[in-house]
């Protein structure tokens, strides 16, 4: 079982990531493909000597920026890391990689270099956003902007299988994202995804609101790669925003400052549970290999995270069930 | 100039809302219809003396409930008390009204009793949301689950024309709620509303995205009302998470509570910064009278403040001013 990092496309630098890939690597005994510049990497790796020995090197220093053209930079950037990351799992060297950064490149990269999970209309974002109690997986997040209403019901089966096999979750509630939770609301849209959703095999529970992304009252929730790219972010904007207003007020006096020593480790705890990083970033599902894309920010603990929920992907055997789950859904028109 | 309240189609008693209204009087001396239980909105006003020569009272016991359905239930409940209070406008007794509760309920009885301004081809909701620096209007915030991309480019002008009268803002920013910052980014939709939006004298400065509605680079974010109502639910869920967390956190110890009680007026800041009550509701945009929609839990500050933006919208004439910036609308082919 060999994993592939892609550690030069984030904002930190490779070194930070590094640490994360020998962290995981002592911790499970896996085998790492780093994808980077060699003499950096090979300087950093000297300072671990014990996980030298399960680290391949593939060298590259060509990245695909944030700001690019995913369409473009994947036409002209042949070397890129997150593609070379790609082919290594397109040849079987790697199960799965991890990159973060561009999500467009991530996704162009794993779709033309991997391939889809036969029958998978189209791959989805699926984002694991963290609620009051534990986690609630946002699908799709932003890979598709526009979708037909199978594709809906495809990227909630997805998540099904996902939730049930790596989150092990016996029976996840799965609820569509709409503008109220009665049966009847919704658009067009929502309302055509809503009758497909009764016919399959799942723990439906109807509509849901954008609360109920952090309430803890559905595990699943699917939308169309637009509106969950909006609400994603709407959501990372918020939390943010407290943050940073909060802080404000602590800056005020030498009381509300003297207050927040005392609250010190409680505000630490209040950060990792709403902090990105804690879940290394987010699962492409329906991509014939195991694909996580982390976010620009990712460090060495999203890192190792992200290496972590490969394994598992991996481990209990992910696409397969997907390729097994959807053998059995209706044929569609159309993909 | 008289506003007409509904104080019994909130979550509050009516007294709450009642002290709002008094409150208003003592300081703008307007006059005010209120719509509910006359004995018991009476005995409340006992004790405002001063207060009660401004008010008029219009009895009903009848309201539409937060459940129910608007349609329905506005064929059915004739006497309900938004719909009297939209009929004061109607009739010219009233230049506006206030309503907290039922959204669908206050959008039926502004459309079907008092109508739209001319040229106009829906009325949206304007959400005020705090951002970092002021607020941010998002605009529909539910009202219009189908649009077509002119209705976009229409909700633009109407809040334009409000942050510029009512709130004072020489030249608001306007953006489009997007998946992505640059012009080409977005769906098939809304790549329709940047092109019309280019030619019309605004300052529009392109695709915004979810972040943009906190961080104070956008004065105005314009959507459809199935996206805005996501992205406004989105935004209170993680809001109302982070509180919930943090409020865990400080019952862990008996430092952290400490540490609370040096923080009280910080976290008290904060939590108004952030409370829906302080813009009072959400103006509806676009009826030929002035509506201020509430939240279920609007209290008396929510209605002193709604009573006052009504205020301003009939003292600077807003919906004469939307009407003249229709006027010199280019035509569209339908509405």
């Amino acid at each position: 079982m060999k994993i592939a990092v892609d550690v030069i496309s984030g904002d930190n630098p490779p070194e930070e990531l590094i640490s994360g890939v020998c962290h995981y690597i002592s911790k499970y005994k896996d085998s790492v493909i780093i994808i980077g510049d060699e003499e950096r990497i090979k300087k950093k790796l000297l300072l671990h000597p014990y996980e030298r020995r399960y680290i391949d090197i593939v060298h590259t220093t060509e990245i695909i920026t944030m700001n690019e053209s995913p369409a473009e930079a994947y036409r002209k950037k042949k070397n890129a890391s997150v593609i070379l990351a790609a082919q290594l799992v397109a040849s079987k060297e790697a199960t799965g990689f991890f990159s973060p950064g561009n999500t467009g490149a991530a996704l162009a990269a794993a779709l033309f270099e991997i391939g889809k999970i036969k029958n998978v209309s189209r791959p989805a974002i699926a984002a694991v956003l963290p609620n009051i109690k534990s986690s609630t997986i946002l699908i799709d997040a932003g890979a598709n902007t526009e979708c037909k209403p199978h594709f809906l019901v495809e990227f909630a089966l997805m998540a099904d299988v996902f939730c049930k096999k790596v989150l092990k979750l016996e029976n996840p509630r799965v609820g569509i994202l709409s503008n109220g939770e009665e049966d009847e609301k919704g658009s067009d849209f929502t309302k055509k995804v809503f009758e497909l959703m009764k016919d399959i095999p799942m723990h439906f529970i109807g509509n849901v609101e954008g609360y109920d992304l952090f309430n803890g009252s559905v595990d699943i929730v699917v939308t169309d790669g637009f509106t969950g790219n909006i609400a994603l972010k709407t959501a990372e904007g918020v939390s943010k925003t407290v943050f940073t207003l909060l802080k404000n007020e602590i800056q005020k006096s030498i009381f509300s400052k003297i207050g927040a020593l005392f609250l010190k480790d409680n505000f630490k705890n209040l950060k990792k549970k709403l902090d990105a990083n804690e879940y290394g970033g987010a699962p492409l599902l329906g991509i014939d290999g195991n694909v996580i894309i982390g976010h620009g920010s990712a460090n060495a603990k999203a890192t190792f995270n992200a290496l972590r929920t490969l394994r598992f992907m991996d481990q209990f055997n992910l696409n397969k069930e997907i390729e097994s789950a959807f053998s059995k859904l209706p044929e569609t028109s159309d993909s």
